[in-house]
């Protein structure tokens, strides 16, 4: 059978069978108005939208696409591969192939009437080698940085990204929960992980957290238990575990699991490309006091802090006062890390990426707005012992905030 | 406890214990000539190394780090986190902190007398925002780009590398074997596959499957059964399977696995980093005569076009001559795709990334050399149907090849 006529006769029913949603029409077009609004502020004449989650968040597709976003007229996906496919997931109504990037002006002079006096690409992904081609093919226009107006559109969620969301906050819960059930002394923390990722792929996880990124990496299987849980890793965050080798220095390691030790389980959860990230701690058996007076302090910050969550509130300000009752809880040289190693933020925007907008920390101070969501995390660093915390992914909501990641705020001792 | 106090006593022997290895000094000085020599022939002074997988290879760590490398003297690590553990890992002699990158140039006039004229960066995936930064810190040199020096050297592997990745061959073939133990009728795809993960993770696989590239994902979830087995997706490959969602359209997806279908696992094993790519057929019950034909075309194409592998032998000779094989057997219209789909490589290089020189496709014609490690991979598609094929594992040797995934070329009928 021919490929193509397969894919436009059975491809929407059957992928929607085993469920795919597709991006509603309105859904693009609000996007699309928001980004145009800030093109015009920009004095941007037109995008090229470069990078994955850049183009499925504006065309509902992550086929190998580059999408043409002019300010004035419609936009313009060019697929290289896979056509039919492209055109059952976006919306857009002008869908072509591209077999070379050499044919790129002609298509967009074909669509546009010309080629723009200038073009927004994402210049914080796009690597140079790229651009330079760029320029070749455009000599007449001038290259200039749209990432920052994707990352402003893309930090307000609309109700459709916050419900997928939320599904993947449920299935966080449900794995949780699991986790709790299968938990035993003697399993190693990667064997861990491993069954919970089997488990989230089958509940609807699809395994792979994003990250705006050349380097950083995430894995979703950061399972640290005792020592492992007091050790720094690359990343920046509270504590990185030991990971498996030096190739993957981070999360679950090869270290068997004991009675009495704080297991942290950072498990995020990915649906439609919408991730949740979410952190509690586990025992078997009661963990010293020391760990639970830890945990309790985190608590204590998480719902003291959460409390001020409402548009309008600013980053910054949250931030320094998750520090300043840390320090009056007697937690200043544990929290966030160990001393010299302490990172500076509390909480990261996450979506389409891990490592989104607004972020909580030091330096960055900027109002709350509703939609806006984010992982609030207090953690707490103890070398050569182990660590805890507490996370959860919530949205700001007109007067407040609303929970994403619904699993009892507790200490799950098994 | 303090954090670098502990990882200085501890983590060494700890991180061993648990199946870390640390890349030799001989094999990183080993690595440095061969770049060095071809930074003199490409007249560079120095090279600062940012990609990850580069600077593993360079160093030893992937701990978040810059590499200083000048064509005279020491290499100088420059980490920004986390120091101590980047000590440990790599057996470079020079490794200093490094707060802000604003410190970088300074730090490099301590430690090379002055700023190189010139600078190789690896421009194939520099984002330009860091590339416009680099320029502000070294107004006075010239920025080249080392991206395919740095492809190069890593493109003929060790005996070391060859190592891990016999190991990784291993693990693959027990993974494979265990597939074949619980494959049932009613499984879904991404529920297999899931198994498969946490069953590999046990084993020693690290999870994740690094490409160098701005978009391109692989996942090790490959799980087509069926008419999945059919779809063309957005991956430069033969088939790419529905996949989860919109945002996953490759791989495994939610349909149920049916007995008589072809059911092809394409999955990678990373060890230390290193990867190898298979690809093995199931079938639950006996698979129509089609596609028991269709995969013994491909194994007589992989059969025979694997002996003529040894050094010396074109890549671009070798691709055109599965073409031939292929349209001989009656299978011009399947091979490596649909007609109007079908990929134009038979083989990609690999090693720390999925996609490493050599590739063996049209119009790259180059000599393999002892060392060269690729995938070779004939495979065929039915739009509609499904899609079978077999992929191994190899390394170039003096006379010829070592297939590095000993799994047996079969169809495991379950």
């Amino acid at each position: 059978m021919d490929h193509s006529q397969w894919i436009r006769n059975e491809f929407r029913k059957m992928s929607q069978d085993l469920g795919f949603l597709f991006t509603p029409r309105e859904e693009i077009e609000n996007r699309l108005a928001r980004v145009k609004a800030l093109m015009t502020k920009n004095k941007i004449e037109a995008l090229l939208v470069i990078q994955k989650m850049d183009y499925y968040y504006l065309s509902g597709t992550t086929q190998d696409v580059l999408l043409f976003v002019p300010l004035e007229g419609l936009p313009l996906l060019l697929v290289r591969r896979e056509l039919e496919r492209a055109k059952v997931e976006s919306p857009l109504g002008h869908v072509v192939a591209i077999k070379s990037i050499r044919d790129f002006p002609l298509l967009i002079k074909n669509h546009y009437g010309r080629l723009p006096g200038n073009l927004g690409l994402e210049l914080d992904v796009l690597p140079v080698k790229d651009y330079f081609r760029y320029q070749e093919l455009f000599p007449g226009t001038q290259i200039v940085d749209s990432s920052s107006i994707l990352r402003d559109v893309r930090k307000i969620k609309s109700p459709f990204e916050i419900s997928l969301m939320r599904t993947a906050g449920e299935m966080a819960k449900r794995l949780y929960e699991y986790a709790g059930s299968i938990l035993k002394e003697g399993m190693t923390e990667i064997e861990f992980g491993g069954l919970l990722d089997a488990a989230a792929k089958k509940y609807g996880h699809e395994g792979v957290l994003r990250v705006r990124s050349l380097n950083y990496e995430a894995y979703s299987w950061h399972v640290l238990s005792g020592l492992t849980g007091g050790i720094v890793s690359q990343s920046d965050s509270p504590m990185g575990g030991l990971g498996l080798s030096p190739a993957f220095p981070v999360g679950a390691s090869r270290k068997v699991m004991k009675a009495h030790e704080p297991i942290l389980l950072d498990f995020g959860i990915c649906y439609h490309g919408y991730q949740v990230d979410q952190t509690r701690i586990y025992s078997i058996g009661e963990m010293p006091r020391q760990f639970i007076n830890a945990y309790n302090a985190c608590k204590e910050i998480h719902d003291t802090v959460l409390e001020e969550v409402r548009p309008g509130a600013d980053t910054e300000a949250l931030f320094l006062k998750t520090l300043v009752l840390a320090e009056k809880l007697g937690y200043k040289d544990s929290y966030l890390g160990p001393p010299g190693l302490q990172t500076r933020f509390i909480g990261h925007g996450i979506g389409l990426e891990l490592n989104e907008l607004p972020f909580l920390t030091q330096g960055h101070s900027t109002p709350l707005e509703e939609g806006m969501v984010f992982a609030f995390e207090p953690k707490m660093v103890f070398p050569g012992e182990g660590g805890v915390g507490l996370e959860n992914t919530l949205v700001v909501t007109r007067n407040g905030y609303e929970i994403l990641t619904p699993t009892e705020n507790t200490i799950f001792e098994v």
